[in-house]
């Protein structure tokens, strides 16, 4: 029997104890032994719960205890959690975690701590909730060179987006009806933001390539300036508008960004709808493949901890962490050396004088015509593949442009 | 270093070779050790290869070789590749195989030869090509009582039933399509009529429910009698037509068959085209996951080959096979007694009295008419969701009705 702990008794915590209590069986049969849960660590009251005797509120139970061999940190954060895990990833305890802010920002740290203890830091519940994406990286695709990630890595904002396409409702209507049902916190700038997503892709570039991928380089954009004008132009180029997580090996460094993205019903991305998630991965091998499924939710995340959990019991000693390499003056590319195709919106004063500029600086471009919508004294085109800091600099001129009066959106459109 | 023997040096064997050499660097790394081809055993003449040193045409030199810890076995079939993986398991050799034949004929007896040896068969290549599932499926989602797996497993038809959608071809067409672009043999049995899928199907349940389903139990439809005019009919369901491999977990049964099936567009096994596989599994804590990726292939099948290769080495010792329970008198569901909705395709005499007639026997129907296409003499019904045998029970009542001249087709709906 291996006895393990729990930290933390929040959505993930307490569905990590329910699922090892539901499936004890298959799972032991799956571990090769019974897997107990002999403590829960929150500084919280839960005098009411069936689990109320497993509770306590003081860290050294847990940590002064040999016969706990594995620590499941679902605190979150990066305060106590880093604490604890570092306590317990010293005092030789494998630690299991869902915790991607810990894990992108700590993550070489503890492998290492991991590793000199001989114990495992394993945190396939940190991306994609319940869809399997971490190991299969890193173990069933281990015969691959990967080369690509590109993801829908964040629920609350594929819904967000979701009901502006499906629904027409705008950002704002689509967030508050987000936060209702639970899907998007009070305060949603992580999600909104981008910051969740930047976090995801960090993890599983760092994963994909072998080494660490500091989510601090990444850029990062979030979805609050896409409109339902955006998205009626997306319609008419027989595409959505999704928040794209990417990263690609490209020579020694890494492109890495976070950033809306115009995404045609070509690509296996395109129906991703509502709070699910979807993964693709390439590598020089298998070509591409992709995995989805639920990115959040209570028992998805937590099933995926327990995967971890059965897998360090399965192969105890010999389980093997990750070795994140941290290369000196970092390895992500600048965001303007990388080439992408660009939408763009203008409000022009004088329409044909506004086209003549933008082909003067832009070049050949694709000319776009909004469907089901009435857009007054505008134009809108798409790029053709080029540097960002070129794309940039025409920008700059068109702004300079009589003709042009404002840039009123620019998307990135994903190839 | 850990020495492998390839046995069967045809399209999969050589990726694995090719594979193993060009990736040598990260494999060795992701495997803790070196892994070396030391044989490749094929009974025909290879004197021109580069590897023509590693060539022999004598079984006994890989069995006797002590230093051969792992065999690959890419031979196919269950004639010399059933001989040839006995022999490797009891000489304490683990055996990694792409041979989804062998493991759904003889499964059980082999993992029992591996556990007494204490040595792996494992075989992810066997299902899917490159795309992990039977790993992700067996570790990733260990947390989870699995209970349903509905999957597009044959990439050839998949061609075939994409071209008559979008091409608008007819089978015969598509079919001699697909064998000249290499995706169908010159015979395309298996394919065509749903053996390789029922082969993959059984193999996924095995792993998912922990009990072995034998494949010869599994009702198994092709799609030879699939007519473009079904897949208008299709069409106007907004829905298409897809070979369908299915098994669900009921009571103490299972649940499978391979048959074509009408999947609406809100399913996301509908966008799944040409020779591209995806499997989605259910379970009691992720919910629904789908893995997608191409489903045959060189390197993508070698891929998985080797990254069971890798994971054998890696958990030298305590990687540990399946286990395969064979429950007496069987356990899947006699195809009868499981429930399904139809939909069905008349030719009539009397179109009103025809109407009336289905009507009296399958209750509320809810009548398609198709679109694009011209039906003369022809009514078309989906049923309300039913027991298979009352379905055939009613279908055979309409045959004898004088208003009916006959049953065009009938077709699964996937709900």
């Amino acid at each position: 029997m291996i006895n393990i702990a729990v930290l933390g008794y929040g959505v993930v915590g307490s569905g990590v104890v329910e699922i090892i209590k539901k499936n004890s069986v298959s799972i032991s049969k799956k571990a090769g032994q019974e897997i107990c849960v002999k403590k829960i660590l929150d500084i919280r009251d839960f005098s009411d719960s069936p689990e109320r005797d497993l509770f306590t509120k003081n860290a050294d139970e847990v940590f002064d205890d040999p016969s706990i061999g594995i620590v499941v940190e679902t605190i979150g954060g990066i305060g106590a959690a880093y604490k604890f895990t570092k306590e317990a990833l010293s005092r030789g305890k494998s630690v299991v975690t869902s915790n991607k802010e810990l894990v992108a920002t700590h993550g070489p740290e503890l492998l290492k701590l991991a590793k000199e203890n001989g114990v495992n830091y394993l945190f396939e519940a940190s991306v994609g909730g319940g869809i399997p994406i971490i190991r299969p990286l890193n173990r069933c695709l281990a015969a691959n060179e990967m080369y690509s990630i590109i993801g829908i890595l964040n629920g609350t904002t594929n819904y967000i987006l979701t009901q502006m396409k499906k629904q027409g409702k705008d950002f704002d209507e689509a967030l508050k009806e987000a936060q209702m049902k639970g899907y998007a916190e009070a305060d949603p700038t992580a999600d909104i933001e981008g910051h969740d997503a930047c976090r995801k892709i960090a993890i599983l570039s760092s994963i994909a390539y072998n080494e660490f991928v500091d989510y601090k380089k990444i850029h990062t954009e979030g979805i609050t300036k896409i409109s339902l004008t955006d998205m009626k132009y997306a319609e008419s180029m027989d595409s959505t508008i999704k928040l794209i997580a990417i990263s690609e090996k490209i020579g020694d460094g890494i492109m890495a960004r976070v950033s809306p993205a115009i995404v045609n019903n070509s690509n296996p991305l395109y129906s991703v709808e509502d709070v699910f998630n979807a993964i693709v991965v390439k590598g020089d091998a298998i070509g591409e493949a992709m995995f989805y499924g639920p990115g959040a939710g209570k028992l998805p995340t937590a099933s995926a901890v327990v995967a971890d959990v059965i897998e360090i019991v399965k192969h105890w000693g010999t389980c093997g962490s990750y070795d994140w390499v941290v290369k000196d003056g970092g390895n992500v590319i600048d965001l303007g050396d990388t080439r992408t195709r660009y939408f763009v919106r203008l409000k022009v004063e004088d329409e044909s004088e506004a086209r003549k500029a933008v082909e003067n600086t832009f070049g050949n471009v694709e000319w776009i015509k909004a469907c089901n919508v009435s857009v007054e004294s505008e134009v809108a085109f798409v790029t053709a593949d080029g540097l960002e800091k070129e794309h940039l600099n025409s920008l700059e001129l068109l702004r300079e442009n009589k003709a042009v009066k404002q840039v009123a959106n620019t998307i990135r459109v994903l190839d």
